[in-house]
C-alpha cells in the first residue's frame, strides 16, 4: 500500500494564508434541483397530510403502509428493540446516557433557570425560562445510522423538560436498526415514526392527522433533509445545518504519534469530505505522525474513505510555535479541537473559537463523541465563531418578565414618552403618559 | 369619524377556533422576484466588494461616494450627533441605555458565565462562554428609523463583551437621523457606515476592503434585508427574521379602559399589518374599551394606520374566564403579552409562550419598548413557542471543555469502543482503546 499523500504545509511559507483559505473552503451551496423538489414535497405534505407522507414513504423508502399510524413505534416497541441488543450494548448505551444526562443537568443548573430581581422602585424585571412543549428529532436511516446521535439529540430535550419528544427515522424496505431504537428508548423518546426525508420534516413542522406538530426539529440528515429544515425554519425552530465534520489537533509532540494518527483517522472515517488537520511546531513529530498514518492505515476497515479524506482535505502543518498554532486554530474555528499537549491548560485560554476543546493526550475526540458527557452535535465549517454545541438551552425558550410599580411608571413614563415622540410614535408616548396620573 | 370596526369574537362560539386560526394567519412567504434580486446583489458584493457597494448605494440611496471609507462614520461623528440633539433627548437616551445595560448585565450574570466541574475520576467537564469577536447591527433608514432599536441591538452586544460593533444604516440622499447616530454613540457602536439594503448585509457577511467581516448580523429591515440575512445565514449568524409586531392584552376589567385602548393603539400604530388583540371575560369592559377606542382615535396623529390595523387584524375577544384567556394566549404565543389584571401574579404561571410578559396595569408595553430594561427585540408570529428575546446570549458562544484523566480514559474507553463498533466506526473505537494502555 502506498504512503498516504496528505499535504504537508508550513506556516512560515509565504503562500500559507492562501493555502489555509483553500483548505477551509467548503461550499455550502445548495442544489437548485433539490430545493425545487423539496419545496414540492413540503407543500404537498402541508396540503394532503398523511396521504402525501404515505405516498413518499412508499416511493422513496419502498415501505408501503395503510396509514401513518401503522408506521408509528410506541415506547413498548422501542423497549423491545432494547431487549434484543447484546448486554454489552445495553450497558454501553445506558452508561453513555447516564453521563450525557449528568452533564446536561449541570448545564441546566448553570444557565437554564428563571431569574428575576426588583429595582429600587419596586419594579420587577427578569426572565422566565420554560421548556419547549414538543420537539422532533430527525435520525438518518441506512448506513449512517448512529445511536449516539439519538442520545445526543434527545437527552438535552429530556433534561430541559420537553413534554414530548417525537423521533422520525426512515427504515428503507422496513429494515429497522435495533441499536437506534434502543437508544431512543434509553433517551426518553416519547414516540417514533419510521418515516424520513423532506416528507418527515414537513409532517413534524406542520402536523398531519397522525403526526403531531412540533415546535423545533433537530438532528442530522442528507441534502433533502437539510433543505427541508431550512424551508420550514420560522414555522418551527431548527438546529444548525451541519457541514462535513472536522478535527484540528494541536500537538506539542508529547502524545504517542499513533494516538494522534488514530484521532485523525476517526474524523476522516466519517466520509470523504471530513477534514483532519494537525498543527505542530515539531517537524520530527510530524514525520512520526505521517509514519504512523502509513503504518496504521492498512489495518483500518474504512481505509479507502480515510485515505480519500486525508488526501483530499487533510493537512499536517508545521507551525513556528504552539502560540502560533493557537492563533491559526482561532482562524479555523474547528468543530473538534484536540489540544494534545503536556500542558493543555497553558493553551486553552488562547483558544477562542471551537465547538468542543479536548484537553490532554487521554482526551480522544471519540471519548467525547460517545460518552464523556458534553454534546457531540457541534458547529461545523467555522460557525463556532458564532454558534454553540447543541444543549439544554436549545430546548428552552425565555420570556421577559416586567412588572412596573406605580413609582416605576412615574420614573419611566417621561423617558419613554420623550423617546417615543422622537420616533413619531405618539400612541406609545400617550400610553406611558397616561400612567403618570392616578387611574 | 365612524366607530372603529374592530372584530368582536366570543370564545364560546363554535367557529371560534377557526376564527382564531384565520386571525393568526400571516404569510411569511417570500417574494421570488425579491429573492432573485437579492441573490444577485449578494453575489455581486461578494465578487466586486466595495465597488459593488458603491454602485448600489448610489443607485438605491441616491448617495454617490468616491469610496466606502467616505461613507464611514467614526465615533467622533457619532459624538457630534449626540451633541446636536436636545438635552431632554440626551437625558432620555442615556437613562434608557443605563436601564437596558443594567438588565443585560443581570442576564450575563444569570446565564452567561463559563462553568466546569470534575467528576469522581478527575475528568474535567464544562463550557467556556466567550463573546463574539465582531458583530454587525442593521438599522433601517427613512421613516422607520428607531433609535431605541439601536440601543436594544447594540447594548446586549456591548455587555457580552463583543470586541467590535459595526452599524450599517442607509441614509437616502445623505439625510442622517441625528437621534439614531446619537443612540449609536450611547450604545457603544464602534463604527458605522451609511449603507443599507442587501448590499450592506452582504458587505458585513463577507467583508470588503473597507467593511470588516462580522460574525453575526442582527437588526430589523425591509424584505430585501430579511432576504439577504436568510441568504448569508451560515456564513454568519443572524437573529430571527421578524414578522409584524403584535400585542395581546389579557384584561380582568380593572385597568382603566383608556389605558388598554392606548396600549392596543401603540401596537397598531406601527403599521397596518401589526396586530392588537384583547382577551377579557367581562363583556361590559369590552364595550368600554370599544368606546375608548372610538373616543381616543381622532386625537391620534397616526389614526389612519391605527384604524387600518385594528380593523384588518385586531380583535376584542370575550372569553369564558381569565383561565381560558391564558389558555388562548398560549395558543397564540404573542410577541408582547400584557396581563392587565389586579392579580397578575395569579395568571403569570399559566402563561407558557410569549416574548415578553407585562404584568399589571402600570406596565404598558411602551415602557418596556423603551426603557424598563429587557430587550424589545422579541419573537413574533407565534415563534415564542421556540425562541427568545434578543439577549446577551445571542452575542456569546459556548465551547465544550473536556479533559479526560487517565482513570477516566480507562472507564470511558470500553463504553466508547462498544458503541463505535456498533456504528461501524472502527477508528473511533481504536482511538479509545489505545488510551487503555500506557503510552
Amino acid at each position: 500500500m502506498t504512503a498516504v499523500a496528505i499535504r504537508h504545509l508550513r506556516s512560515d511559507a509565504p503562500e500559507f494564508d492562501e493555502q489555509l483559505r483553500r483548505l477551509q473552503h467548503w461550499s455550502a451551496e445548495t442544489d437548485a434541483a433539490i430545493e425545487q423538489r423539496v419545496a414540492e414535497i413540503v407543500d404537498d405534505v402541508r396540503r394532503r397530510g398523511d396521504a402525501a407522507v404515505l405516498d413518499y414513504t412508499a416511493r422513496f423508502d419502498a415501505l408501503p403502509a395503510a396509514s401513518v399510524e401503522a408506521l408509528q413505534l410506541t415506547r413498548d416497541e422501542l423497549k423491545q428493540a432494547f431487549d434484543t441488543i447484546t448486554p454489552a450494548q445495553r450497558d454501553a448505551l445506558q452508561a453513555a446516557a447516564a453521563r450525557v444526562r449528568a452533564f446536561h443537568e449541570r448545564q441546566l443548573e448553570a444557565c437554564g433557570r428563571s431569574w428575576h430581581y426588583r429595582d429600587e422602585d419596586g419594579t420587577l424585571l427578569g426572565q422566565k425560562v420554560t421548556p419547549l412543549d414538543r420537539v422532533g428529532i430527525y435520525v438518518p436511516g441506512g448506513k449512517a445510522a448512529y445511536p449516539s446521535s439519538v442520545l445526543m439529540n434527545a437527552l438535552p430535550a429530556q433534561v430541559a423538560g420537553v413534554g414530548e419528544i417525537v423521533m422520525v427515522v426512515p427504515t428503507p424496505r422496513g429494515e429497522k436498526n435495533a441499536l437506534v431504537l434502543a437508544a431512543a428508548y434509553v433517551a426518553g423518546v416519547t414516540r417514533a415514526y419510521t418515516i424520513g426525508g423532506a416528507q418527515a420534516v414537513a409532517a413534524l413542522a406542520y402536523g398531519t392527522a397522525a403526526v403531531p406538530r412540533v415546535d423545533k426539529i433537530t438532528g442530522p440528515g442528507n441534502a433533502y433533509v437539510a433543505s427541508a429544515k431550512r424551508r420550514v425554519f420560522g414555522q418551527v425552530g431548527i438546529d444548525m445545518i451541519a457541514g462535513p465534520s472536522e478535527i484540528l489537533v494541536l500537538a506539542d509532540g508529547g502524545t504517542p504519534a499513533d494516538w494522534v494518527a488514530m484521532d485523525l483517522f476517526s474524523q476522516a472515517e466519517h466520509d470523504e469530505l471530513a477534514q483532519s488537520i494537525l498543527l505542530c511546531p515539531d517537524a520530527g513529530y510530524i514525520a512520526d505522525v505521517q509514519a504512523a498514518i502509513d503504518r496504521l492505515l492498512p489495518e483500518m476497515p474504512r481505509r479507502d474513505v480515510i485515505r480519500a479524506s486525508l488526501e483530499g482535505r487533510g493537512a499536517l502543518v508545521l507551525t513556528r510555535s504552539m502560540e502560533e498554532a493557537c492563533e491559526i486554530s482561532n482562524r479555523i474555528a474547528p468543530e473538534h479541537l484536540e489540544v494534545s499537549a503536556s500542558e493543555p491548560g497553558r493553551w486553552e485560554p488562547l483558544l477562542h473559537h471551537a465547538g468542543a476543546i479536548f484537553l490532554g493526550a487521554y482526551t480522544s475526540e471519540s471519548l467525547g463523541d460517545y460518552c464523556a458527557g458534553p454534546n457531540h452535535v457541534l458547529p461545523t465549517s467555522g460557525t463556532a465563531r458564532f454558534s454553540s454545541p447543541l444543549g439544554v438551552y436549545d430546548f428552552q425558550k425565555r420570556s421577559s418578565l416586567i412588572e412596573v410599580s406605580e413609582a416605576g411608571a412615574h420614573k419611566l413614563g417621561p423617558i419613554a414618552a420623550e423617546l417615543a415622540y422622537g420616533e413619531g410614535l405618539q400612541a406609545h408616548a400617550r400610553a406611558a403618559e397616561m400612567r403618570l396620573r392616578k387611574p
